[in-house]
């Protein structure tokens, strides 16, 4: 293990953060908040930490596998623990234990929120809600990708680092250096983010736009309003629904669009996705009016759609309660919780590809019972999906699992409702926010204790880093020279 | 595929079931009912139609493993089909569907009930109760070993039949000869069974103490009482709860102890089974005492022991009302019933070892992130995992959740409640019986429509013969010649 290449990254990862602080510094300035103070002190106090850091020497030294991961996991613990100071210096959220929830919620584009209620949300400065949104853009495509744009990081194996950070089975490298791939997804995004703030504008005050359009690019789920999305108008739900479905996507499709390449971009994920997306919007449509739940057609789709968008997306921004929705509905929505959005995006949950490639294994074995002698390999895109990614995909999943169970247990203590806590972890390890029950659209997770609260802050962590960066932190065989 | 050989053993299969229901006949005799009849009329009807088939002439033609799990999966319908008749004929269960909900959750020693009370299973014949009890014994170790302890069938091939309707990931041949080796299961299971009736009918009435054995040796879970075990003696249930931990390890252990082989006996599937009883048992009884429950300890130790057998063993005998203990103790209840019992023993679940498997596959994954040069394999019990049998458990695993899935949505229309949904198809695919919420143990199943008992009969079959055979059935490959 290459500690001192470690502690340098880290640094590096904390002057950035340090800089980033400028955002909600000169929202705190406009708005003439008293807040600025605090946001100055955690800038100052971020760099000199990440400037002390940083001066450690690399003697030399490969960067392999296992210090990406490392230092994956271990930036964003450090990311967030300095971006919870804020907060809690601020006096916004008095303990710090929620602070570092909201943050790692923020980072990790969750949007579960401690906050007690929606005029908590309200109450909070704008430099704050800022802040929080901000948090989500940053997180939504990977902070260490940002860095990568602007500084090659000493030792090479930049790939490793990529490859820990972002979302799905595998990143591609779209052109040949690794450094122009980041820059490259980081323009599509910024431009994304843009055209929405620029059609959200018209309806919508500035500020809300900025915040709204952060938190979807993310695939976040902050809001600014106590109600989330509900006030908004038709126009704006309408929007917002259309550009989470957006950054579900693979990113490299955005790219291969651009490119003129139609077909490649349109592959086997990115088909099911929008299968599955049209499916669920039409199955709960149809459910919604076939129980009278009480909406126009109109208004059915629109909540459907707007839900459906949300959840998939891992969002988690509401225009409806469907916590009351029937049980047909929630059941819909629950899965899509775990299948998650498209791998490359900045969605959360298992992932479409993963999906369809753990469906794929379970079938071949079908027919391989039923035909011994026929070998046939996965293929997806007419592509042989290599074995050891198979594998890996299904350790994955494993481990998922096992990390899903024992924090369902761990939270258990706090309350006696099994839906609760099971949307609960769910909801935080697919990185969406709400879930059913009393973490549903209309509540929080103030009541949990601080125990089952550093739980969900380590499943919210595990979910965005999709779960092995974290888990290496505990093997002992890591952290052996 | 072969339909001769098919049609054939299912006339094999049903002239034995024919032989079956002289075992409730003649209880209808020794108390005078007049169900009588209605055994006799099934009896014959079964025969008849069993010769028939079995007149179909085999023209040559292996059975390959295609044919094997085909035969194993139309067996268990067939013989479900044909078992439910004198529920039906008696009238004692008015509804076919009814009546075939309650034969397929016998013979699939599941134990689940549509009987809307206790009291109403208390108003069964002596004979309907035999038999439903019956069920079970002969579901638990498989109808189709026992036939092969009597007949060898034609075109050899006996151990596809096997391994497709035993429990579990492999079946070992304890000794060359495979009709050796299921007599000697049947042997073992006898002999259990009949210990059991010994030790229980001391303390209550042969009738009672003869079905209480059988429920039992199959993992069933159907009672003569209508509160279960509730009403019966610490003694009683001290028994029980010893019975159900017996029938839930590999038989092949017994054997082994039998030939003196102790070391080999106590296999690491074993060990980690009682490693889990054990800790189950004493989480649920500090859970029950630290939130003041109102148990003794004595009353909390006995209780969550009781439980904790019935469910891992997926027997799914009650003896308190454990949908009102807390979360904690809920959850880990309901994550008993996934694991389920060792493979090779009568029990249902996913199964002690394809958890270990599951479990080493994703640690091994890890390791191999940390050290990508580490070439190990998967070992149990100092033997390789193949990388065959890694996958089909895998594969297993995966097509297991999918069909989880599928029907939590079909029989969402029904309830309301998520947690009844989530363990309704939990304690069938597993086997178990009872789940919580309106299927917990002061409740049952009377209240799905007909779709959805057809559903879950479905899960209780997929579960009993372990996913492959019953999806085999719906790939349209299977079918061609």
């Amino acid at each position: 293990m290459n500690y001192r290449i470690i502690v340098r990254t880290l640094g590096f990862i904390l002057l950035f953060e340090a800089v980033f602080f400028l955002v909600p510094a000169i929202t705190a300035v406009c708005y003439w908040e008293k807040e600025f103070f605090a946001f100055l002190f955690c800038m100052l106090f971020c760099g000199a930490v990440g400037g002390a850091c940083f001066l450690v020497k690399n003697k030399g030294g490969t960067m392999y596998a296992k210090e990406g991961f490392v230092i994956v996991a271990l930036s964003w613990i450090a990311m967030s623990l300095f971006g919870a100071l804020p907060f809690w210096f601020s006096g916004a959220i008095p303990s710090f234990i929620d602070a570092l929830f909201e943050t790692v919620s923020g980072f990790t584009t969750t949007g579960a929120t401690i906050l007690p209620s929606g005029a908590a949300v309200e109450a909070l400065p704008k430099s704050m809600l800022m802040w929080r949104s901000f948090t989500h853009w940053l997180g939504g495509m990977g902070v260490l990708v940002f860095v990568m744009v602007f500084l090659p990081l000493s030792g090479g194996r930049n790939i490793s680092l990529l490859q820990a950070e972002s979302t799905g089975a595998a990143v591609n490298k779209l052109v040949p250096k690794m450094r122009s791939t980041a820059r490259i997804l980081y323009l599509i995004y910024t431009a994304l983010t843009v055209v929405q703030f620029i059609l959200l504008v018209f309806d919508m005050p500035v500020f809300d736009a900025v915040n709204t359009a952060f938190a979807t690019a993310g695939t976040g789920g902050f809001s600014v309003k106590g109600d989330s999305c509900a006030s908004y108008s038709v126009y704006s739900q309408t929007v917002v629904t259309v550009f989470m479905i957006l950054f579900s996507v693979n990113f490299t499709s955005f790219y291969l669009i651009l490119c003129g390449k139609l077909k490649e971009a349109f592959n086997l994920e990115v088909k099911t996705f929008f299968v599955i997306v049209f499916a669920a919007i039409l199955l709960i449509t149809l459910n919604l009016q076939l129980t009278g739940y009480g909406y126009s057609l109109g208004e059915a789709i629109l909540h459907s759609a707007f839900s459906v968008a949300s959840v998939i997306s891992t969002t988690g921004f509401v225009t409806a309660n469907f916590d009351l929705w029937p049980a047909f509905s929630k059941t819909i929505l629950v899965l899509l919780m775990f299948i998650g959005a498209c791998a490359g995006s900045t969605g959360g949950g298992i992932k479409v590809s993963r999906v369809i490639v753990l469906c794929k294994g379970a079938s071949h074995e079908m027919k391989r019972i039923v035909h011994p002698r026929q070998i046939k390999k996965i293929t997806m895109d007419k592509r042989i999906v290599e074995h050891e990614v198979v594998r890996r995909i299904n350790a994955y999943f494993v481990a998922y699992l096992l990390i899903f169970v024992a924090s369902l247990l761990c939270i258990s203590f706090d309350c006696a409702d099994l839906t609760t806590n099971f949307t609960s972890v769910a909801a935080t390890l697919n990185n969406i926010g709400p879930g059913l029950g009393l973490v549903g659209p209309d509540g929080n997770f103030a009541f949990f204790s601080d125990f089952s609260k550093l739980v969900l802050i380590f499943d919210m962590l595990a979910g965005r880093l999709e779960v092995f960066p974290m888990l290496v932190l505990f093997l002992p065989s890591t952290w052996r020279k």
